[in-house]
C-alpha cells in the first residue's frame, strides 16, 4: 500500500454530492427539510405534506396537497399474488425479510418498472409510499392468523396503517402520533439506507432494486434495526433499578455496545430524540403506564453519567426513545424497523429523484494488500 | 457550500478500505485474483477452484477442493416455494427482477439468516453459490412454459448450470467455455455491485439483505446490464455492413453510448476481454456462424477510428465480447446479466467476508444546496 494512500472507512468525512433535500447540523442539533425545522414540521405538518416537501420544492398549497393525497389513493391496494407471499413464509421470521422480498416482488407486476425516467421514477414512488404501510400491517395480521385488511383510501397513510393493523379506525391522537413518528423518520441525509439507495441507482438500475437494497441496509442493528435492539434491551432490565447494573455490564464488557445512544453525525443532543421523548412522556400519562419511559430516564442518566466520567458526551438518538413510543402504541418490537421503513420510504424517494436526474456511477476503490506474482500450478502438484 | 469541501461524486478515487481479493492495474490491463494473473486462471482453473482462492488465502489442495465441493452439493437444490414464486410471475419480465426477489426469500426459509458471524456468512455463502444457476436456470425453464430440471450434484456449478437449462447433459467443450466465463466474471474489486453489498452489510444486516441488494445493483445498464444492451445493439445492426452507420449516429446523438466500451478503471485494454475475444472467435469457427464475431470486431474497428480523431483510446470491455459468447452458447440475451450474478456471487461473498470481519458503517455526507431559514405556516394560508 503507497504511503500516500487516505483510507476512507465508513465513508467519514466524503462529501458525495449536493442535495437540496434535507441538512443536519451535528453540533447545533439542527435537522432541516427544505429550510423547515424538523420540530416545527412534527409539531404541525402531516406526513403528508411532509413528503411532498421532500418529493418538491416546498410545502404544498392546500389544493396541490389535496391533490397529492388523491394521488395516492388508487395505489393502497397491494395485489393478492404479493400478500400471499407472507404466506408461504414462516411465521418467526425478521419481518424485514418479508418486506423486502415484497417490494422486490413488486417490480414484476409493475409492466413500467425498469425506466427511470423522472415520471416514471416519482409514479412507482408514490405506489411504494402508499403500498408501504399495507404491506407492513398485512405481514403483521397474516404472521398472527388474521386475514389482512384492506386500505381506506379516505384515511391518512397515518390513519390507514393503523386501521389495517387493528381493524378499528384509530383514534385522533393515535394517528397524530403516529404522523409525528413518521415525519420524523421520513429523512435524514446520507445515512447508510439513503446511500445504498443511491449507490444502487447509479448503474441505471431501477427504483424498486434501489428501494429493496436500501430496505435491506435499514434492517441492520447499526441502522432501523437499532430501535428493536432497544427495546431489547428494556425488556431485559425489565425495572427502573435494573437500569443501572445493566448498563454498567455492557460498558464493562468487550465492545459493548449501550444501543440507542450515539450518532456519527450528531454531537450534541438529536432533535428527533428531544421530539420523542415528549412523545413518549405524554402517552406514559395517558396511559397511566409508565414504566418504559421511566426505564429509558434511567438509561440516559446512568449513560450521562458513565460518558461524564470519560469526558464524553453521548446523547439517546432517535431510536431511543422510539422504542417506548412504538411499545406504549402496541406495536410488537420487530416491527419498529418496518414502521422505520414505513417513514423512510418518503426520505429514500427523494434521494433517487436527486441521484437519477444527476447521475454518476459509484465505483471507488480499494487499497490492495493481498499477495501478488503467484505462479499457477495444477491441482495435483499442490500441497 | 463552503469553498473547501471537495465533491466525490461517483466516489471516484475513493479507496474505502484495504482488501486482500483482487488488484487491477488499469495501466498495464493486468486483473489479479489473490496474486494470480486472471488470463492464467481463466486457462487453467474451475470456477470451484477460483472460488475457493476468493474465499481463502490460496488456491486449494486436491483434497481441499474435493472437500470444497462436496460442501455445496447439499446446497444446490432449491424448495419448490421459493421456484412457485416464478410461476406466479409475467413471463416478460426482466429476470433479475425475479432472481433478486428469489434471493432475498431464501432468507425467510433460512432459520440462521441473521447471524454475521464468519462461519454462518460462509455458510450461506456456500448455498448461494449453488442455488444461484438453480435459480437462474428454473426460472428460464419455467418463463418458457418448461418444468424446472433438478441439479446434479456430480456435476461441475457450470456442467450443472447448462444441465438444468436444457436437461442434457452438456459437452465438455461447452462446460469449459461456460467455466471460463464465470471465472472471468467471478470478481472485480469494488465495483457498485460490490460496494453496495459491503455498504449494506456495514449495518450489520444479513447476508441476503447484502446480495439482494448486489443483484438489484448489478441490473443496471451502466453494470451487469450492459452485456444484455451490447446484444441489443448487435441485433439492431444486423450485419457488418451496418456497423459504421450504427455507431456514427450514436455517437453524433446527444448523449450516445455506446455500450460495451470503456471502462472506470482500465485505461487500456481489460484482460477479460482480451480472453473472451478469443472465445468468441473460437465459437464462431466451430459453429460455422461467425456473424457476431464478426460484426464485434467491426464494432471495435470503428470504435478505435473515432476515438482516435478525438484522441483517445475507448476500449471494449468485459460485456462486449461476453454478448457474442453468450450468444453462441444459446443463451436469451436477458439472460446475460443473471448469469453474470452467478459468476459473481463469488466476488460479492468473498467482499461480505472481509466487510463483517472488520466492519465500519457506511455513512457519508451530502452537501446542502436548499433553501434554509424558512417559516413554517398553515396549508391554508399557503399560497
Amino acid at each position: 500500500m503507497s504511503d500516500d494512500v487516505t483510507l476512507y472507512r465508513g465513508l467519514d468525512g466524503v462529501h458525495i454530492d449536493t442535495s437540496s433535500i434535507s441538512s443536519i447540523d451535528g453540533l447545533k442539533g439542527e435537522l432541516i427539510y427544505r429550510g423547515y425545522d424538523i420540530t416545527e414540521l412534527a409539531d404541525k405538518a402531516s406526513f403528508e405534506e411532509v413528503t411532498y416537501l421532500l418529493w418538491n420544492d416546498d410545502l404544498p398549497t392546500a389544493a396541490e396537497l389535496a391533490a397529492f393525497k388523491e394521488s395516492l389513493k388508487p395505489h393502497f391496494e397491494v395485489r393478492s399474488d404479493v400478500l400471499d407471499l407472507f404466506r408461504t413464509m414462516p411465521d418467526d421470521i425478521h419481518p424485514m425479510h418479508a418486506l423486502r422480498t415484497a417490494a422486490s416482488a413488486l417490480a414484476a407486476f409493475d409492466a413500467q418498472a425498469d425506466g427511470v425516467g423522472d415520471d416514471n421514477v416519482r409514479r412507482i414512488g408514490l405506489s411504494l409510499l402508499a403500498k408501504f404501510p399495507t404491506l407492513t400491517a398485512a405481514f403483521e395480521r397474516i404472521r398472527t392468523g388474521k386475514g389482512p385488511i384492506s386500505p381506506d383510501p379516505d384515511l391518512s397513510i397515518a390513519g390507514n396503517f393503523l386501521y389495517m393493523l387493528t381493524g378499528e379506525k384509530p383514534t385522533e391522537a393515535a394517528t397524530r402520533t403516529m404522523d409525528v413518528a413518521l415525519v420524523l423518520h421520513a429523512e435524514h441525509g446520507s445515512n447508510a439506507s439513503a446511500f445504498v439507495a443511491r449507490a444502487t441507482a447509479s448503474t441505471l438500475t431501477d427504483v424498486y432494486s434501489a428501494i429493496t437494497a436500501a430496505m435491506g441496509c435499514l434492517k441492520g442493528p447499526l441502522h432501523g434495526g437499532a430501535n428493536t435492539a432497544v427495546m431489547e434491551a428494556l425488556e431485559r432490565v425489565g425495572s427502573v433499578e435494573g437500569v443501572e447494573e445493566d448498563i454498567m455490564n455492557t460498558l464493562n464488557s468487550k465492545g459493548g455496545r449501550v444501543m440507542g445512544f450515539g450518532h456519527r453525525v450528531y454531537r450534541v443532543l438529536d432533535p428527533r430524540a428531544v421530539i420523542l421523548k415528549e412523545v413518549s412522556h405524554t402517552l406514559a400519562e395517558e396511559s397511566g403506564d409508565s414504566k418504559w419511559f421511566d426505564m429509558s430516564l434511567e438509561m440516559v442518566r446512568i449513560m450521562d453519567r458513565e460518558m461524564a466520567k470519560k469526558g464524553k458526551e453521548v446523547k439517546p438518538n432517535v431510536d431511543f426513545f422510539s422504542a417506548s413510543v412504538y411499545r406504549m402504541l402496541g406495536f410488537p418490537k420487530d416491527m419498529y424497523t418496518p414502521i422505520f421503513a414505513v417513514a423512510r420510504i418518503s426520505g429514500w424517494m427523494a434521494h433517487l429523484f436527486e441521484q437519477y436526474s444527476d447521475n454518476r456511477i459509484m465505483r471507488p476503490r480499494l487499497v490492495y494488500s493481498g499477495p501478488t506474482g503467484k505462479t499457477f500450478s495444477p491441482v495435483e502438484e499442490r500441497s
